[in-house]
């Protein structure tokens, strides 16, 4: 038997309630607050979205009251990692329903996204960018990047509309618009903290222009409102990840305006 | 063929760069540093550790330079929600592979907790804390507290060492500590903003006494050292569940002193 309590909580499986309660993610908002899509690519740093980023995002976001609709692909992950090993298992996963438990149930197909109605477009890092939104894990500078990702990242470039990214992301606009200016951190791995430095070099391979930047900072290439963050490209504290997306986020909104 | 940068990233399925890179969570610590004990019940609202306030407690123990130990028990989940639908999925998962997602794989068997090696130990919520860590979600205040859980909470209690829960989690408490006071938000659905408001009955019945309280608050059970607060038991922004577990994680830091 269940208890009043519990079946507040637990519904037979379903989660209507459950579900209302836990969808909200912003403040009530006027029509001027600014619409953001944010970009997921699964739910895991080492398959998916980096988990401390996209809540970084959500937490920043929230705070500027910014309107937020969680996108990500309907396609099956490159794989699913056991990340206590750090090795793939047997069952793969869908990247937008491991995404969905980042978004808490409130998420949309990537094919569903109106660039019309958003004003900017944000993607956290993790290797589901260079995976699922993308084969630079296994292609580096030889990459595609996935048909629907790529149309946003246009499509939000034509529009003038700005676009942040962070981590591993950046490689995604290197590759989608030509000649602009992103950071993936430093290029050369400094004490040890940058083990992914080479990422800088597939970027200029790409056609982009590398700027060297500390975790603390951003890129702003205000020519094509292309904002980047190092992020966990550093091997760094979460509370400094949390302030250099919050970073990104605020440039984001700024040229919102 | 691989890229060198790629290789960087992605070392033919293992990642033992990846891993030594994404383990981080704290800055570098000196020996008086707070040392917290974080337990997770899985990875996503509805069937394990809710991810924002895992993520939130994160990066505020990180800014107070906490050292961090995360743990979760080597259990199978209670099952497996497809988060897009609020439905079971066919294949279940277990409870530490999934939390060692917010973990980065920096994660241990929560059999291996030793209670003299922390200073504090801290619960985020999420449905996992009433599905996995216990049976609240089905039982009510009728439930059981998973033994390996049961014991660290007995453990830390006896230590006089500081315990803090948030959302569903402070139910545990309520169990395991008789009479103890804790707030699971408000005891009456105000505003539509306390869809589970009857759990604060359910903490009762189990012989605690409940304390309203709203997001931004916690409330302090000096005698046991026991810190709770609402997060996501209330239907709202996700910066303001942010503030409340910062303001749990400062209140659980004082009483470490």
């Amino acid at each position: 038997m269940m208890s009043k309590a519990a079946s507040l909580i637990f519904r037979g499986g379903k989660f209507s309630s459950a579900k209302k309660c836990f969808m909200h993610t912003t403040s009530i908002l006027g029509a001027q607050n600014p619409k953001v899509a944010l970009i997921f690519s699964g739910c895991g740093v080492y398959d998916g979205t980096e988990i401390h980023e996209a809540s970084s995002a959500m937490v920043h976001l929230s705070r500027h009251e910014a309107e937020v609709g969680i996108f990500a692909p309907n396609i099956e992950q490159m794989h699913a990692i056991d990340h206590t090993k750090g090795e793939p298992m047997e069952v793969n996963r869908n990247v937008l329903v491991e995404s969905a438990r980042i978004a808490r149930g409130k998420i949309q197909d990537l094919k569903d996204l109106k660039v019309q109605d958003f004003d900017a477009v944000i993607f956290p890092g993790g290797f589901g960018a260079a995976k699922n939104l993308s084969n630079f894990a296994v292609e580096g500078d030889k990459m595609t990047v996935q048909p629907s990702v790529e149309k946003v990242i246009k499509e939000f470039h034509s529009a003038k509309k700005p676009i942040g990214l962070c981590c591993i992301s950046p490689v995604l606009a290197a590759k989608t618009i030509p000649g602009c200016t992103v950071t993936v951190g430093q290029d050369k791995d400094v004490d040890g903290q940058w083990p992914y430095a080479g990422t800088a070099g597939a970027c200029q391979n790409m056609g982009a222009k590398h700027v060297n930047k500390d975790v603390n900072e951003v890129n702003v290439d205000s020519q094509n409102k292309l904002v980047t963050t190092p992020a966990f490209m550093c091997e760094t504290a979460v509370h400094k990840v949390f302030d250099g997306v919050g970073k990104m986020v605020e440039a984001v909104l700024k040229l919102c305006k």
